[in-house]
């Protein structure tokens, strides 16, 4: 594994047709990899967030459509499309709120009504990760140019190689603007209750060797206030046509206080996150998780027994928000019902 | 031990001339009692969180006198106000930023000047302690007052029993709206890093019966836009002369987001808690904690070896945020400068 994971990929297509993946739900205390052959199993890791991030989950989305696939034509099924369906459902199903997903099992679809098969969906999926992994250095190019010299950003859950095909999409602006020297440090939320933030990003940052200071989230206000945060930069799980942007849950506290103190919000994420069917955030579906991420950390039970607790895992910040939304092709501001319409009109032209 | 911990003291002197309390670090898995006949041994305490919450503390100062002051006297010690000095300084130390410590402190060798010995200290830190739940009792009643029938109330941190003499500041308008059939919820932060709001809010609420929802810290910000939190109320460690809020952090944030949304933000404190010696929150210092207390949960490992993390535990919540602060002599309003001078003048009048 490459030590700075600017190479890193945290899910691949293997050549015996099996998809392998870095158990995130481990790191950074273990370094496990697991294999899946059966699209199945790879819907429950995604569920499972063994592997978690919107433009990752797409890329997996993709690789389990290829998986039904390599399945149906073993089995000898004539119409792949039909016997597919099932399957598409199943995947897009799996984490309701990441657009990124529902996005790659569609153009998967699509594909499949093409000719050449298994091995034709194959190629599509991968192409999706390539793809991401480019964009993302884009992203990161783009996003970069924003900053200041000597700017501290904070950021927000992992967004990193591990949220993505690879690079990251808000970290791919830090490991940019690290590279090019005009990044100081780096503030990380922990990011209750998963804790993508203490877990994946700091060991992303760790490993790339950009300074960072892990903080609990609730601190973030603080650092705002003493002027110690240049920019906010997050990811984001689904980007409605209005610009309202569906994240962590956090992310849209941190949106406001990032105006309260005059800091410029920036969202960086791939157009496959942007979802142009979705109004606003209000249309958006915000998936409820399990409590026992908050009752416990661990598997350590943190609080009374039968205590209720929520687990909404997104929230949504609203587009007047956000000062720009970062993409591979350019920096967008509002109003984003426009821009966001031109700049998928013009990739589709 | 009463069920409801309405009537209960997390902290009591002993006729054996001992402080017996609860260890907080212990809560809610094991409830576990303490005894301390030396006062040493209690600022040890104080300062590793056994006990904590600022009027608790500020009680626990007292008794820590009360100890010294009883050795002293075993001792032979025929100066007892200059004998007390050095146990004073250290006992003021255990914990910077709560008001209530160097106020009770303070009060308890002002009565060493006066005749009685170590018999009339322990009496005086008694007395502390009992006017501190009497205190309570009248901020849930005043504070209960400015509660619509039906609220749901979002608070942070532990300000219940435990955190006080008995009854509480914040939890203890919480308390009072609750039996008088006023209360709809209680929304209980987690309270990173400590995890006072899971462990001890929900111990308390849940003992008292009153519905609760244990959250993340950061979903705080996504349930007021949801229209869920009807009044924020929060304790608070110390409160400067001009109204500024030193408080647990992440209270800052959250007051920032009260006024974003329009919703009211209270604080409860008694006046044992105002500081007027210190102008503004500039002149509060605020606590920086070990760092492993956010790098570990319960000695779980949550991030990479050697992070670097933040752990400043309490900030600052400036006035003009502030929509009411609730004492025992009844609500203040701002500007504070006034109202906070003038309570206090009416009360030494």
């Amino acid at each position: 594994m490459d030590h700075d994971l600017t190479e890193f990929r945290p899910i691949s297509w293997q050549d015996d047709a099996s998809v392998t993946l870095i158990d995130q739900t481990r790191l950074p205390l273990e370094e496990a990899w697991l294999r899946f052959d059966d699209y199945r199993g790879l819907v429950g890791a995604i569920r499972e967030m063994r592997v978690r991030g919107a433009p990752a989950i797409g890329i997996a989305g993709a690789y389990a459509v290829a998986l039904a696939a390599v399945e149906c034509e073993r089995q000898g099924a004539e119409d792949l499309e039909g016997a597919l369906d099932a399957a598409a459902r199943e995947i897009r199903a799996a984490r309701p709120t990441a657009g990124n997903l529902a996005w790659a099992v569609d153009r998967m679809l699509e594909r499949a009504l093409l000719s050449g098969g298994a091995c034709a969906l194959v190629s599509e999926a991968k192409r999706i990760h390539e793809e991401d992994v480019v964009a993302n250095r884009d992203i990161g190019r783009y996003g970069a140019e924003l900053l200041d010299t000597g700017a501290s950003v904070l950021t927000h859950c992992n967004t990193g190689a591990l949220a993505t095909g690879g690079y990251g999409t808000a970290l791919g602006v830090v490991r940019s603007a690290w590279s090019q020297g005009k990044l100081s440090t780096v503030y990380a939320t922990e990011t209750r209750p998963l804790l993508q933030g203490a877990r994946l990003t700091a060991w992303e940052l760790d490993r790339a060797g950009i300074p960072f200071t892990l903080i609990p989230d609730s601190a973030a206000a603080y650092l705002m206030r003493l002027g110690s945060v240049g920019a906010i930069i997050v990811g984001a799980d689904r980007i409605a046509a209005n610009g309202d942007v569906a994240n962590k849950i956090g992310t849209y506290g941190l949106a406001v206080l990032a105006r309260e103190h005059g800091l410029p919000f920036y969202v960086a994420a791939p157009t496959s996150t942007i979802d142009l069917d979705v109004d606003s955030g209000v249309g958006i579906p915000l998936e409820h998780r399990p409590t026992d991420e908050v009752t416990s950390v661990a598997g350590v039970p943190i609080t009374v027994q039968g205590a209720q607790a929520l687990n909404t895992a997104f929230d949504v910040t609203p587009a007047e928000c956000v000062s720009a939304i970062i993409t591979e092709r350019g920096v967008l501001r509002g109003p984003y019902h426009r821009s966001l319409e031109s700049l998928l009109e013009a990739a589709h032209a």
